[in-house]
């Protein structure tokens, strides 16, 4: 049985290569591969070609002990990812029974008769395993090159490709001898060569010194930055000692960028907030101008998030914010609707229009139009309103942030969070400085 | 000289093979190459390895006539593009002292002394010619390879990367005489099999069929199913006569979809739906449960969506069903959160809350708990109100999806943005009927 030391990634669609579409399955796969000390050696994207998709495996396999293909499993005529196996392997494609079983019942699971393209997505080549596939109706396929590389072909809609890695793929993995061990540390307030920077003056050196084991790496992404600590060892290691390393290492990272770090993990900065409220048995709103609902969208993305969450409000137009959180027109007209004034009556209406014990509002100019010399596109008032002893305490910030309208929105809806959270945790909010500051690059789309 | 038919991407980096970083170039690339004529045939990535770097060049530079890399231009030991170059050519890196002088100026600019290690990007193989980058340190590389295919090498950051390709590729392309051109059809309801088995069953055989020219092909993302028609001529032809065949071809397509087809280029459906209100002087305003925000923030996605989009609620416990939307205590009580007549009083509160001419309204249970025999996870009640000459017009449906609970969250979005472009456009909502039964494979995430 070959060990799994490198790997190749191929994608496939036309849509890839003409750059209609954005690959991200190779760059998700990479990385989980690597967290079992399996190294990519390379990705390649090819079109929707019998001959070309075919070459590819040839090639890949003949370099790489494992490839791990996305796409071209669906049920048209562009779908050539299987008859390119079959060609690898100069087998004939046959039908297989579970798969056909599992697509039907699929189809009778939604009501609906399966139409008969879809048959082909049951076919394998001979020697070839179908993955099953909850998600979706192509199942994937493992199977051994004639190089001895084991090849998994899986569908290209990240829903239905991930857990068929997890659920498939992982467990026919042979990674190398030795240990790897990562863990990841979630920070939001500070951008990535700040963070750089305070690892830079470790009293042991650098911390992201590439010499270094364990390594430290930081991803952005989303205005979120992820400190990676990775255990690295090629032969077996005490695995008690590792992980005391870790947490020593942890813990300075942890005190170096306080109170930045929310999470361990993959946990999200929403999640984190319903856990918090969840625990203190608070509940929290929103007001949402220029975000129009992102705010409430992110935050009821979790999971039993209706114990923490009573409800928002999107007052896109003045009419309701006057109407529904009381907003005296006299304070807009005098204001502004992006003004501190607006920000916190938004938000102290939020909360007495829904009874939360905090209400987050949000305000301001998403652009690409509507900016003013003493506004320009990007300024975005930001208030949290939360019940106290007498009344409520309620405070605001202004932000300027720079990019798309999409960025914009996003950095917004990030930098409410952060000042939930931070409330939540009781930390002042001079971290916010940085967030406010921070370049809007590493958002998505 | 030769004609740039065929182009190959290659991306160089050990942070984009093991899955550290995203690699966005290649795709920006290929759609720019794509808008001359210039079809992608490939891309690949390859770490910061000199043998690795080289061989692809080579392999590339043999099959594609066009062959452009980003990244491994930095000035650190790992940046390796400028000497695999050399070595594909077997010459010598000499300076270069043009880009010298400009990489001095850069430093000058800036006040500050250039490090030494900044040197090596002033060098490039004998034979090649820099690309001077006025937004980095990093200049470019053209050269002709042993093969007589193009080689363009570019910084790895798109800032600076994008405008060297437009200032410096660009008038370097020789694209083909003949003529690419392409069309985009974006649908809503159907999904990707049924598209493909309305096309097979085309008077003139299957739509799809790998022979034809032009080609369809069918993408699916995010539930939107995109149909691609793609005229390929080698030679040169009539334009004219090229419009009117794909003309042709996208009424025949238009009309086999009707009435799924929403949009054609890259608008989303929230786009269609703002412009459509705003042609028609009308607004819209949301009420959601279980979507929590997902609708609404869609909508304001949407540059000038303040024109059509008054505003929203985020009615997730239900005192804020019956306070904000007057949804009478005594129907939630009998008929439940999730039902047709709450669906119906949220839509019709939210109507006469927001003054918008039409509302939509979701309710439902995204799960992963919360649901019961007869109301299973996935159940979602979707209305929409709508003013009338007389009052207020309002229906409800109800779907059940399957999935996760973002699937799920995603789907109703979906489904009740698809349902106001069908009432917006005066269709009935029969299409609707497949979007409800759509799996929820084709979406993000």
């Amino acid at each position: 049985m070959t060990t799994h030391r490198r790997a190749a990634i191929l994608s496939i669609g036309d849509e890839l290569t003409l750059g209609q579409n954005l690959d991200t399955n190779s760059r998700w796969l990479a990385d989980r591969l690597l967290s079992f000390g399996i190294v990519t050696i390379e990705h390649a994207t090819v079109p929707d070609d019998l001959g070309a998709i075919t070459h590819a495996f040839e090639r890949l396999s003949s370099t790489a002990d494992l490839v791990l293909s996305t796409g071209g499993l669906g049920p048209t005529d562009d779908d050539l990812t299987r008859q390119s196996l079959a060609r690898l392997l100069s087998e004939e494609l046959v039908q297989d029974a579970e798969a056909l079983a599992a697509l039907r019942a699929w189809y009778t699971f939604r009501y609906r008769e399966m139409p008969a393209t879809n048959l082909v997505q049951a076919l394998r080549p001979t020697s070839a395993t179908c993955l099953p596939n909850p998600h979706g109706t192509a199942p994937g396929l493992a199977l051994t090159a004639p190089t001895g590389a084991l090849v998994c072909a899986l569908p290209g809609p990240p829903r239905e490709m991930q857990p068929m890695f997890e659920d498939h793929v992982r467990p026919r993995l042979r990674p190398p001898p030795g240990l790897v061990r990562t863990r990841f540390l979630r920070t939001v307030g500070l951008g990535e060569s700040a963070i750089a920077e305070r690892f830079a003056h470790h009293p042991s050196g650098n911390l992201m010194s590439r010499e270094r084991n364990p390594l430290v790496g930081t991803t952005a992404s989303g205005g979120i930055v992820t400190c990676r600590i990775r255990f690295e060892s090629a032969t077996p290691c005490n695995e008690d000692a590792v992980a005391h390393t870790l947490d020593d290492l942890e813990r300075d990272i942890r005190s170096m960028l306080e109170p930045a770090v929310f999470a361990t993990g993959d946990a999200t900065l929403e999640q984190t907030i319903v856990e918090l409220l969840t625990e203190r048995r608070e509940t929290c709103a929103t007001a949402e101008s220029c975000t129009g609902g992102m705010i409430a969208q992110r935050i009821t993305s979790v999971p039993g998030a209706s114990r923490a969450f009573l409800g928002g409000l999107v007052t896109y137009a003045n009419e309701m914010k006057i109407a529904h959180l009381g907003v005296a027109e006299g304070v807009l007209a005098e204001h502004g609707a992006v003004s501190a004034p607006v920000a916190l009556a938004m938000a102290r209406g939020a909360l007495s229009a829904t009874g939360a014990t905090h209400a987050l509002a949000v305000t301001g100019i998403a652009g690409p139009d509507g900016g003013t010399p003493e506004k320009p596109v990007g300024t975005v008032w930001i208030a949290l309103a939360s019940r106290a002893a007498h009344g409520a305490n309620a405070h605001a910030r202004r932000f300027l942030f720079r990019g798309s309208r999409d960025a914009i929105r996003e950095w917004s809806a990030l930098a409410a969070l952060a000042m939930l959270r931070l409330a939540l945790v009781e930390r002042d909010m001079a971290l916010l400085g940085e967030v406010e500051r921070q370049p809007p690059s590493p958002l998505p789309r």
